[in-house]
């Protein structure tokens, strides 16, 4: 039987980083401090690196006096420990967002590339609004590998890079709109039937999801390479 | 009190070419073919032009009888009655349309602008996965009054077009698509939340619609300059 | 390629407003007040004019302290600055609101129409729940060129209004009401399903975009007036 | 215990006539015409009057065989046997549809009230679009007691009598439109947050429910006459 | 031209009382106080009866310091002014809540109709759960001319308390419920697609129209009775 | 590894019967013929016992040639082949339907759980509009150890059996209905949100998931107590 | 007739626990503290035991002051008293949850189980994204005679356990997650569509329900087996 | 400008298998059997390679008197023209498909693959109701470079598979199943929350979009090796 730790409230997959060449991230929102403490405690006894996302200060205080390592960032909400940081990340990732409030969503997923290995560039606030700024920047992104595309409002911007470009896209819709954006609904409809194909969708402000599939399809690449 | 003629099961509104400049269109969808075929008589009774939308081929045979000049568009599905063209329509529509599935929709706005006495150029199958095509035909969209764009799946086009010109917008959403694209919710929402303004939006397959819309703007200005 | 200004979290697309002839406009919900304070020196470095919806009182006082003459209007939660004050603005749209709870969004559209330099007269609370206040009130509608009409609920005063009149009208939904108004949802669909052409529709609660859309409509008449 | 009968796959409410002053109506949708036959004779064993709505013309001829004086209305697919006809129909109710396509189902309501021992007065192509229809008519609709009013596509219909009369209203929502009607969610929304009061909501195409709580109404205020 | 009052935000129709039997209704919510206190003193003007919905503590107080008989009421938080009581509310109208949840809606809809001049009995916490509670006091639902019938969760008691009555219901969902209510969907489609006819329905934890339409059936009542 | 026989496109997992106690089910929709027979034939093999839902009279007459001994039922659409007839089969659910266009899906409950050895009492049309055709049987319920309830529309008999009974109830809610039921979708609300606990629900029109639930339950009941 | 306490604002109905075996519970959400406290008084003055669900710290102290043997569970937020513990609960019910987040609604299904004298075991933190956790945890839940599984996200938990065990699921989805979950909606449609039967469902977050349909499956095991 | 030809109905991006790898794929939905062969001589003049998805007999009858060596694969309703057939298909891809009902989706998506030079191995009827048969072929799917999984009803298997390996999959929900799946969004929504990471997600039934990101993603690798 494959390798796991039962704290009771929760069961640590130790086995994990092996199967999926990875640790057990951490989801914090709907745990208490208490639990995400021990959860992480448990993780890092095995694994040298740990990611908990949707974290908030308080929690990170709380972490940080066990991992004094723990780095928080503000505009993701993401702690991080990274015990034994990788010296060099691989490139090929190029995290595109269309608009300022799209940068969170962004940030979660730079960050998770990085945790897991990754080198993700960035590229905001170039919304089809003004077509000129992701033109101008077009040559940028198709040095990817692979493309995270991070859009609110009408999520029109995967479609349209799509066009462009012969590179393998992750969408992310966003929460960011109002009205009949109904939460990220709209951007996710859109993106789902983008008219150009080549973009494949995850959740609606999951830049974490987005983060890791892109991460594994370039570890994927490495892999062949070597 | 204003002038209507009352057929019982309908009421001929003949003031309505007073009040809004054109007479009451058809919706022949739900109507009898001897419901359709009296209504088109009692407004040819005052009239010199006849609309009909959302018909067919069964319902032109029986309209043809009493007026033959009668004349049925099978791309639109329209019947069309022009006892007194007009010579010389108003240019300054263009209709966009994003795929060659989407023409049956703006078909229906070309001919309900001619109807109205416009004159609607086409561009069709322009949408955002071949970038250079809207590109390459932008200049004749910007010598236009009014745009009508048509667009079914993502509904990403008229964003796009919005963020080139200053020329006002209708949207028309098209159930043209599969899946997430819910019957046309989809591109709905993706006009509705339009990241570029100066994009408004008109029902799902709404051509006859955007068509009245342009028409309306583009009168309008023509009054204002006479 | 067109210029645009790389502030790296966003890019000041400056060639809008020679393409659109009218500067970004700021959308402050989601962008911390650092973020709009940047980008708003930015517009400001090449523009006379800025406009920054969504905002609040204490994003305001951080503006002010960089732009002494900026106005915050507590109704609509617009900031604005005006440099050098259009002096004539163009007369013409008139901006109609079904009840007194609407008038946060309608404030929107006058406001967003008078940074563009158009004149937006006021009739507030002329819902079709006493359609004698309307109809009392008809005339000034009349001489209106582009007609905005805000409205929850029910959403029916666009089809009334349009019914009567001759005048391209754009509708907004707004999240007034409650139960199985779904937060706006019913008036949109009420508006998008008008039994009586010539209305488009904009997001729920979209003042701005509406505003926007009708002095597009409005300035485009002047252009080919002159 | 109070009578029923047991038919198996039916088990028929005799006493329904005693609880609710009217025997059971048969939904034919759904059922064989064997069973629509069989639960007809045992309604008719005990009872004067028999209605069965969603039928069609092959199920008529069924019940035909057996019952002589069968009528079979083509337009609201109702079967009704009244072997023993009211002489003095209840005047009082009036049946408002907005367009002609909603006829069907306001002539469902017609019928309903009909073999319920009412007259029911009609009003038909009176929608918000050619307002003076309505104004021209709003005195035969002020002498009714109760008024049922039908409505399609932006479903706004409702609202408006109702700001114009004291009289009880029952809206009855049509699948009438295309597009974001949703199968007349659209006007069932609209007819929910109606801004003037005094309205209430069966469910879409329900002419049935609509006709007879209207005669519940009606029947109750001659109840109280005598 | 019927009379009303122009307040620039808001517009009193002075005329309702005469067309309705009943002024103008406030909808606190969405106005700010001086609002409410403005429009209060204009309807005060010229009735002798004033009701405010949706309102608050905080808002009374302010509507207190002008109308020293002003109440408030806290379960259905509505505010009322009787400057001239009636004297003899007319017996006809019982409210039945399924739970005690349920009871300020409820209360709103009392409230309504005592404002109106009718006397409104209570029946609560009867839900289908305990059918044994709603049988014992069958009777007492049996003696009223009305029927108004608040439900949350699955919405059920309309429909079981219909057949057992010939008595007109008004139905009204309540957002009373959690997970799969959808606030107030649930309870809102079963009450449309009640199996027993003589149900109408109301927008969610809209006591207010069900009050208002129960009295209207009820006065009309009364009205042919005189 | 658990024995499972490839087909290419179907793997027949033979060990369902050892874990589940009943072998493999077909659903035949969107299976072709030849395909429905394959699996048929495999499953046969090595199982006494076949179960085909959603099938056709088509699709049996193939099974057919291969087994004499199917047997198809018209309305419940299932194929079903016994070659060796459970002699006794154990007594203790009744199938409750609501109406009786409720009945093919509460034929698919009964058939499916006789398929696997357990006896189905039926009670058909016995919905809340004429409680007394339940109330006079709910004895016949009271002995059933598990009860399964049928119903479409407002779904409301699963909430008023369940306040009268101490069983466990498997609400299945179906499709029967019009309009805003929107297939289904009412009733399953309804279930959900049942106001008496001791209900638990299966997907819309689903009989075949209500029987084997049932039967589960019921099977496991004899279980222990041998 | 039937014994129920009459409070005016709550009808206790004491007959419940001679039908269902269970007094009433008390769902605190939307009541006042008044009211809670008053309908446990009536409850206990004819039970031993009482359950109020959905409740906070603040109402516990209220009912803490009038019984002192009252318990408060942080964790579900449920106020239990059991004047006469039961001494020996009925083993038999296990509680599987997905992910440590999903624990409160667990916790919930448990208490209740409790406080209708079974015993529920828990099983936490074994969602499929580690199935070795599962599946080495396989045995214990096969030693139960009802499973309850606990699942937000994608909800795939019951599906994946009803293919491994012939023992009846019940369901319980979760609001756990975020963006296109919608509230629980996304786990809900999953388990309802769930490939493997044996599953049924009950209301998003509803523990309580969950712990009532399994305790009342358990207790008909042990009365048919005494 | 780049090369595109304009058949007026149609704009021929012969540019886009130099910006994408891959020429235009048509669409036949929506387009009369004229359109699709003209758009497909146009293709063909400057690519050897065409590909005709959501095709019928007839439409491919015709292209058949044009192109001699199109093939129409019944299953998947695609119809492809390889006129210069690729020798050497990349092996990586594995086409994983729940049950047989959902094999139309999976082969769409392998025959999209092979047409860009892919080769698609195929696994079907893997749900995660025999879990066995999933885990005796996890070494197969292990070996692929990207794994398409397609799925209806509760979609449950991207996320069971997601957990055991760590290569991209490309989730495919699918309109199988009934009631509550609601045309594929019940298995739209599970995949997109998705508990374990490595999942992106395409259009309902959109095997088309699921082959080409899996090749996209293919050949990316290949270009990289070489």
């Amino acid at each position: 039987m494959l390798p796991f730790e039962d704290l009771d409230f929760a069961k640590i997959d130790h086995h994990r980083s092996i199967r999926k060449g990875f640790p057990e991230v951490v989801y914090a929102k709907g745990k208490t401090n208490d639990q995400v403490v021990s959860i992480s405690k448990a993780i890092l006894s095995q694994s040298t690196n740990l990611l908990i996302t949707r974290s908030n200060k308080e929690t990170f205080l709380e972490i940080k006096k066990h991992f004094n390592d723990a780095k928080f960032d503000e505009v993701s909400k993401i702690i991080s420990v990274e015990k034994n940081p990788i010296k060099e990340k691989t490139p090929g990732i190029i995290v595109v967002a269309a608009g300022t409030s799209d940068i969170p969503v962004a940030q979660e997923a730079i960050l998770t590339a990085e945790s897991m290995g990754c080198k993700a560039e960035s590229l905001f606030d170039v919304g089809v609004a003004g077509l000129q700024r992701l033109l101008s920047n077009i040559e940028s992104i198709k040095r990817a590998k692979v493309v995270i595309v991070v859009a609110g409002m009408d999520g029109a911007l995967p479609s349209v890079i799509s066009g462009l470009i012969d590179i393998p896209i992750i969408a992310v819709p966003t929460s960011v709109g109002y009205g009949a954006s109904f939460d990220g609904l709209a951007p996710l409809l859109t993106m789902l039937n983008s008219c150009s194909p080549g973009v494949s969708v995850v959740n609606i402000d999951n830049g974490f999801g987005a983060g890791y599939m892109a991460s594994s399809i370039l570890l994927n690449y490495k892999k062949y390479l070597n």
